[in-house]
């Protein structure tokens, strides 16, 4: 069964970006750091990375095995939309608090509510997961309790400002640590979330 | 050489005491769930807890061969002091902001000024380390560059509200990640502070 599943390089103090992120700056200020061990060979987003470390490289391949991408519509638009095509020409779910008069490019579509863009991310994939972006539509999932696994690389560097991963999120989810690597230079986490009480 | 080593559980959102935190309930609401693993015998604070896995009762072991304890006022208020003592008798460096006119119980002594505290600290452990306790005294040693390592347990749990270790933290400090293990139910890291450009 298709599976909603989180990639994001993270802050040890959970910040996902630095202060001032904006369509030319995607990472914020300093928050370049985050993405070290991120190689970029074309646009700069993270569709077209590949990672230097072997463990950062094997989360990169899976994240690529997806069948269908959900994103928030602020990464959608930093990342210029990928150009239409994340990976393979799967389908882009872009949750959107308001459709743009403009219709998105290539393989994406807006969706206005979390559970069904969730639905339609799942439905998509097939019998492939879902890769989550952003964290705006992270926290959505959560709360919504429609989000699955979490794969989070905690680089060690605190930022001290910034985006937040965890913002805005419910109250005692309880999760479940299912794997844990050491890559050089940052720790790799995957989580399953079991639920909230939030 | 000695070293100022903090040791801290924490959710995977950052916070080490729930909402609502106070000497009756030093966790807060809910965050009694991040000392699932410690078995408390005596007084209901960490001095007298063990803790129910292999690795988390190593991290205890280790904390506990430290020299002194530096501590933020608010953890030891909550923590009644420990009685005066915290373990095997060692001095207790308690920075607060301004001195009661009640002296200290038993080995502790209050001092205002994070880099006094933290001397002071180091001086009285000796060839051993010093075991740093609290959120805020954390933060405090963080900005005035003098916290040399963290001893992080990661709880499986969102929180989504609470004390965050992370509050108040100097921009871009460095770390290196020099140890991690999975204990069942959580995961351990073990950082060293590079240092920062905050």
């Amino acid at each position: 069964m298709s599976k909603i599943v989180l990639y994001m390089w993270t802050s040890l103090d959970g910040f996902v970006a630095g202060p001032d992120d904006g369509p030319d700056q995607g990472l914020g200020v300093g928050g370049e750091r985050l993405h070290d061990f991120l190689i970029f060979d074309g646009p700069d987003h993270p569709a077209a990375a590949r990672a230097r470390d072997d463990v950062g490289a094997a989360v990169m391949a899976e994240a690529m095995t997806s069948g269908a991408v959900l994103t928030g519509r602020r990464t959608f638009d930093h990342a210029g939309g990928w150009g239409g095509d994340h990976h393979d020409g799967v389908p882009i779910i872009v949750l959107t608090r308001s459709v743009p008069a403009t219709p998105p490019p290539g393989h994406a579509r807006y969706v206005t509510d979390v559970r069904e863009a969730a639905a339609q991310a799942k439905e998509a994939a097939g019998d492939r997961d879902v890769l989550l972006h952003g964290a705006a539509a992270a926290q959505a999932c959560l709360r919504a309790g429609v989000l699955d696994e979490m794969a989070l690389q905690v680089v060690p560097v605190l930022l001290g400002q910034g985006r937040r991963l965890f913002d805005d999120v419910p109250g005692h989810v309880e999760l479940e640590l299912t794997h844990s690597a050491d890559g050089p230079g940052m720790v790799h986490l995957r989580y399953r979330v079991l639920g909230g009480e939030g």
